[in-house]
């Protein structure tokens, strides 16, 4: 008794999705080919769109259908200020903080040896390039704070040294509302480290 | 600051995957776009082929590329029998356990009201068809020993009964290698009730 080998097929293509293992690709196989025809239509061609019209924009690095994306030809963003950040959707979260109006970098990673995720694979070579275009003053380090994170950030930080740029990174500490009583000891710790002149 | 449409759109489309969220959508559309194009096009066009190709067997309702399965077209199965499981990760189960040479139904699903799953819906019109075509002595009810498992199995034997097969319901008990002390009470309880005269 063997499963249609196109099913097989199926099952096999959607292992690749990060997070989807046997168990939950035959699951996702079965749910696609019995309840949700239309679903799987549209899955299907909207991922074929997207891998034939999405590119990344060649100031920024970020997922665009433009060589330079709409952000980075905006006139009114400030063209002297840098953001870096891991991924798209840490852009997204810093535009919807309307913190900032400046231009951004997106390294669509952050390096990772043990993944085999180095300095090229996070295009720090077009970084430096970048940042050093004339226009730009300040470059903002808004990496996680994770191990990872602080880890490019640090390693942008030396790249970017000696170049006269204004190099920053994004501050750490208890979050807006935020209680010591409920922040987590290593936190407290930061912001203590951290503490800023108030007067 | 948008993000490009076709990337929106993919990102809608792949949360018709069951268990997949908007933050999970995301991550793996930019995971498809920026780390693996090569499983996003085998993704695209596996679904696509599937979607063409895959139909149900008119017989047992298991997915095939065929009208009639390589199972059930076999002359090696015990034509008098006839296995009902809920999907057909269940159908390779029970291969799996070399335990029935019989013919299968297989119900895609199980009766769940609540989520707008009746009788028609698992095709028991079907069921109760095959189930007479004079050939089918005996019907095992092999769907799980959950809530709706159960009620599935239940409401199926009320539809064949006094058709002159014989329904038969796979065991409840400990399983193989089971020790007492780390079983769940209700199994147990199961067990004691069901239990079989040996000698």
């Amino acid at each position: 008794m063997k499963t249609p080998t196109s099913l097989d097929d199926l099952i096999d293509a959607l292992r690749c999705l990060p997070g989807v293992g046997p168990r939950s690709a035959q699951r996702m196989a079965y749910h696609l080919l019995q309840r949700d025809h239309a679903g799987a239509e549209r899955l299907a061609s909207s991922l074929a769109y997207a891998l034939g019209h999405i590119r990344h924009c060649e100031k920024c690095n970020n997922f665009t259908e433009d060589m330079i994306c709409e952000l980075c030809r905006s006139q009114r963003r400030d063209a002297a200020l840098l953001c870096v950040v891991e991924m798209p959707a840490d852009l997204l979260m810093m535009e919807q903080a309307h913190c900032y109006q400046g231009m951004y970098f997106v390294l669509m990673g952050r390096l990772s040896p043990l993944d085999g995720i180095g300095p090229r694979e996070i295009h720090l070579d077009r970084l430096v390039k970048r940042a050093q275009d004339g226009v730009i003053r300040e470059v903002v380090l808004a990496t996680n704070f994770t191990v990872e994170g602080e880890a490019t950030a640090h390693y942008i930080s030396e790249l970017l040294s000696n170049k006269g740029l204004k190099i920053t990174r994004i501050a750490r500490g208890l979050p807006v509302g935020g209680e010591l009583e409920h922040v987590d000891s290593g936190t407290l710790a930061q912001a203590v480290f951290e503490r800023r002149e108030i007067s």
